[in-house]
């Protein structure tokens, strides 16, 4: 520790904080101590070439996150932070700069306009900076929450990381805009479960599901689709585990993969490797959609519990499997090569259950529409307690997987788990949700569900750009509200969804018109879609169309595959009633903040910033 | 400074929070120094005996409050806190308190089953403890925001204080619950207006109004009405300012008073000093309804602007007064005489404005109602452009205090200003509002008001007491939504309230019956009272009536008095749009709370406990 300099006290000074401490860390090259939290299990590439690249660990003891900021070229600086969904606007931010004498490390933040301001509380920690041949990397640690109204609060699902590059020195942080920066976002689950990983059978062994040797088209998105097969006569197996392999040099660019298996009902399908939109794609590829496997960037290996595993092989399935690879390109590099997939492991020695795939939320029926122009309109799906009570087995199902899935519009997912009207837990929530990173997503902790349970689905959409209402549906910008459970023993309820009832729907168009001098056409052969494209929007044919969903009765599907049903009646059904809400817990505000220096921390980096 | 005693430490350590540093403050009788910030402008009495009294006073450089606790006799200790609406629950409290060794000063909060805990970050910051022969006085600061979600945030308007008693000793802060303690409530405007006071005329004269020699009666509530008159002849003056005048020793039971003028319609009124709700009181003192001056608990003297002063006196005015004194004697203290009142300072030398009130908010009708089982439920009056446009002089007028008023269930109270659709300023707001506690308030900063804006008044009202819904209309089990604000120049304004357009209020009746087969009666002869209480309340009903009241049409009163309107079309006008809401300023996080210990302060409160 040591007083700073005259210039660096200068410079602080602007800032127009009383800096009341401050630290100077000098760290030669190769002198750093190892940090006792290493090593960092999760790495990720933040931009498109590769030269930050993130590595993190996760203490769910200290609910704290240490990052490590590898700069493989070190310009003028660096800012590096996490936002609402990745904008670099309001951005909770490091940044690393120099005004060209000293370099600093501070926590700061962008306001509306993509201005940089100290932040009053430093809570982003810096605890090594240091050159070693790759680049300089910068090791920093930050509490999940800090409590602090203007820093972003981690939370389990999808974090919007976004990241800056300075290209020249500045004379404080006031004067950097991010607008003026080369800049980015990625997508990741910051917060990895911390579940101990199952024992692999003795004879697992491993099947490579990946498309040899594509040319990476030198556009920004591709989905290229291969075919595959099992060997005749694979007999009946179980995956127990799976991890992505991605060719060296390409971990920019493979953005997710994912393996179907193809519907049984064919013989055989053709072999293809290209452009899943290509009008060469053979029709037939149409019907490999049942999930296997799944993977997007940032993720680690998956594994299935000690006593459950996905089958595959055998009689009654089919021997075809599809692998979807989406490259994600923004700089349209030419002449890539890729060679990426997924590695299954799997035994032929059958765990005690089968996993199976359950759909929660809402069912793909128009009845549930989302108005034009909502920053954040919710629509919920109902899995109700007569459904389980009739599907489940005694002794319930254990949930330890999900993966969350809307289309364009959608913002939020969450699956609550209530018993007897009161919740109980959470399944899974991602708060900031994007329909472009649909991973699977192991549960921090296993959720049982048992006969009478009720599972409530809630997906929250931004609808600000359109103009006429979004209708639900298969159609891209048609919306969907689903979360797929991965759970054992497999049982045989495939899809519990719920939508409002179609007649109460129609009540609604009526009351519209009363208000609005009959403009939306109530005449039966309309279809639903005309209707609410007939609504005029405003405040209350919007708040109405709330309440109904909110008050009015439902129709269940209980299905056991999308067509066939439980027996029972579904229509009609009531609405489930919840009289006990899930508390938020108050975020802990982690006394270690106490610590921090109350201004930005001057940083000796080593020879020159060019 | 002093590192603390061994048994001192272990205590402490019994919170299990990691105490990092102690402050022992050594304050012997008679040593401290006066704190920077004394005198303490504003004086309080706690608890009904004056046991307990509060002085304050407010920086607003610095966002924190000074207060100083007088304990007249100590026992074991004392809490003292602030809470949403004065519950011992769920409070923000400090706790001196003794585990029959050392005395503790800490900042401490309350559980929603009153258990105290220790607070994480130490806010409450104890300055000076000091024996006089008064007894103990605590001196201590809080900013006004502290970002700890455990802590309350001291607004403007209403704070509910709250204090208790320790009998003993504690062997922990942790073994203190609220509920077995003799605690109570106060209600104060703590964040006092810090408005420079004008200057009074050279010729300024005082008037004292006060009832002589009221015999207190022992019961806990009396509103006393005393009849006085202005001398024959009595020319018009301007009320310049007024303060109370409360009878040395009962400060504790005069809770409010108020100085109403009688119509200008009647030659006289009878001589009256008695309970207002008395058989004996002559009707006609219902025609005493003007305020002249109103003052409650905590409040120091009202001043009117420079330039503006209260007419009275004179022709056209009545020359007869009715004085209100609202007595609380919740320990039926029997045989206390009281001579309080309110002395008015006037002027013959009139300002250059006569000062006006206006009453904002919404028409005293059934078609505003709250359903039942609310715990927040919002109704909105608005005073239109186009009747400020038709009413106001064309260079404003100036609004410098605000009385807002509601009746049993209102809990929060605001005034926004609009101007081309864009909410500008907060005219008033009080967030804990208490229908108990209706003062005049000055305000903050003069609002000026042009011809063209808007004034938005809600009222947020809790019904979870109640099974019927609850309509506007004067009577007490009725609610109002009021702000009455004083402005000038006077104009002949003196109204400017809204309601529902009643036409679409029965849509609404029609929809409820679609939805809920046929149970409000709809029939013309049906009053709108009788139709709400057959509506079957229910989260649809609910949320389609908040929505008819966000949407529906207003029906306008621009008058200038209760009966008289301005002339023009004033049904079926549209809801004022506001594109642009206030921003909510995010709450500074004072640096200096990191100054403050991290755990309880050992206080040395010289000889004994006991």
């Amino acid at each position: 520790m040591q007083v700073p300099s005259p210039s660096a006290r200068e410079a602080a000074s602007m800032y127009g904080t009383a800096v009341a401490v401050f630290l100077v860390i000098l760290v030669a090259a190769l002198q750093g101590s190892t940090p006792p939290e290493s090593p960092f299990p999760y790495r990720i590439p933040l931009d498109p070439e590769g030269t930050l690249e993130l590595s993190w660990n996760v203490s769910y003891a200290q609910e704290t996150v240490h990052f490590q900021l590898l700069v493989r070229e070190l310009t003028a600086g660096v800012l590096f932070g996490m936002s609402d969904r990745g904008e670099l606007e309001n951005a909770d931010l490091v940044v690393l700069w120099t005004n060209g004498d000293s370099a600093y490390f501070g926590d700061a933040w962008s306001d509306q306009k993509g201005q940089i301001h100290l932040d009053a509380q430093q809570d982003y920690q810096l605890l090594q900076a240091q050159r070693t041949p790759q680049g300089l990397t910068l090791l920093f640690r930050r509490p999940f929450s800090t409590c602090d109204p203007r820093d972003y609060l981690i939370e389990d699902g999808t974090v919007h990381l976004v990241y800056g590059i300075l290209e020249q020195p500045f004379s404080s942080l006031e004067a950097i805009n991010t607008s003026g920066l080369r800049t980015g976002l990625q997508r990741v689950q910051l917060l990895k479960p911390n579940i101990s990983r199952p024992a692999l059978p003795a004879d697992v062994r491993t099947m490579e599901v990946r498309a040899p040797d594509v040319l990476i088209p030198g556009q920004e998105t591709t989905y290229w689709c291969y075919m595959t097969e099992l060997p005749a006569g694979f007999p009946r197996h179980h995956i127990v585990m799976y991890e992505p392999i991605v060719t060296k040099g390409n971990e920019a660019l493979v953005h997710h993969m994912e393996v179907f298996q193809c519907a049984a009902g064919f013989e055989s399908f053709p072999h293809f490797s290209g452009p899943c939109d290509s009008k060469m794609k053979p029709e037939r590829l149409n019907y490999c959609r049942h999930v296997l496997a799944a993977w997007a960037l940032g993720a680690k290996a998956f594994y299935y519990p000690e006593e459950a595993g996905l089958a595959f092989g055998g009689a009654g399935s089919s021997r075809f499997l599809r692998l979807e690879v989406h490259y994600h390109n923004p700089l349209k590099i030419q002449g890539r090569r890729d060679s990426s997939g997924i590695r299954l492991y799997y035994t032929a020695t059958l765990r005690r259950f089968d996993a199976g795939i359950m759909e929660l939320g809402l069912v793909y029926t128009p009845v549930m529409a989302i108005p034009p122009g909502e920053a954040a309109f919710a629509l919920t799906g109902y899995c109700t307690d007569k459904c389980t009570q009739l599907a489940l087995p005694p002794s319930g199902i254990r949930i330890f997987a999900s993966q969350l899935h809307t289309h364009l519009t959608g913002r939020k997912v969450v699956t609550v788990l209530a018993r007897d009207g009161r919740e109980r837990a959470i399944v899974n929530r991602d708060n900031h949700y994007s329909p472009h990173f649909q991973e699977i997503r192991m549960l921090k902790e296993v959720v049982s569900v048992h006969p009478g349970d009720v599972l409530i689905t809630s997906c929250t959409y931004n609808t600000e750009d359109r103009t006429l209402a979004t209708v639900g549906g298969f159609g891209i910008l048609e919306e969907m509200c689903v979360n797929y459970v991965h759970y054992y023993p497999q049982t045989q309820l495939e899809l519990c969804k719920s939508a409002v009832d179609a007649g109460f729907l129609q009540k609604y168009f009526h009351l519209v018109n009363r208000f609005n001098s009959e403009e939306v056409c109530t005449c039966p052969q309309t279809s639903v879609p005309e209707q609410f494209a007939s609504v005029p929007w405003n405040s209350f044919s919007r708040d109405v169309l709330q309440a109904l969903y909110g008050f009015a009765p439902l129709a269940m599907h209980c299905n056991k595959s999308s067509a066939v049903r439980f027996q029972g009646e579904w229509d009609l059904q009531p609405l489930p009633e919840i009289v006990s809400q899930l508390e938020v817990p108050a975020p802990r505000c982690p006394a270690s903040q106490r610590l921090s220096p109350d201004g930005p921390t001057v940083v000796n980096i080593g020879g020159g910033q060019g």
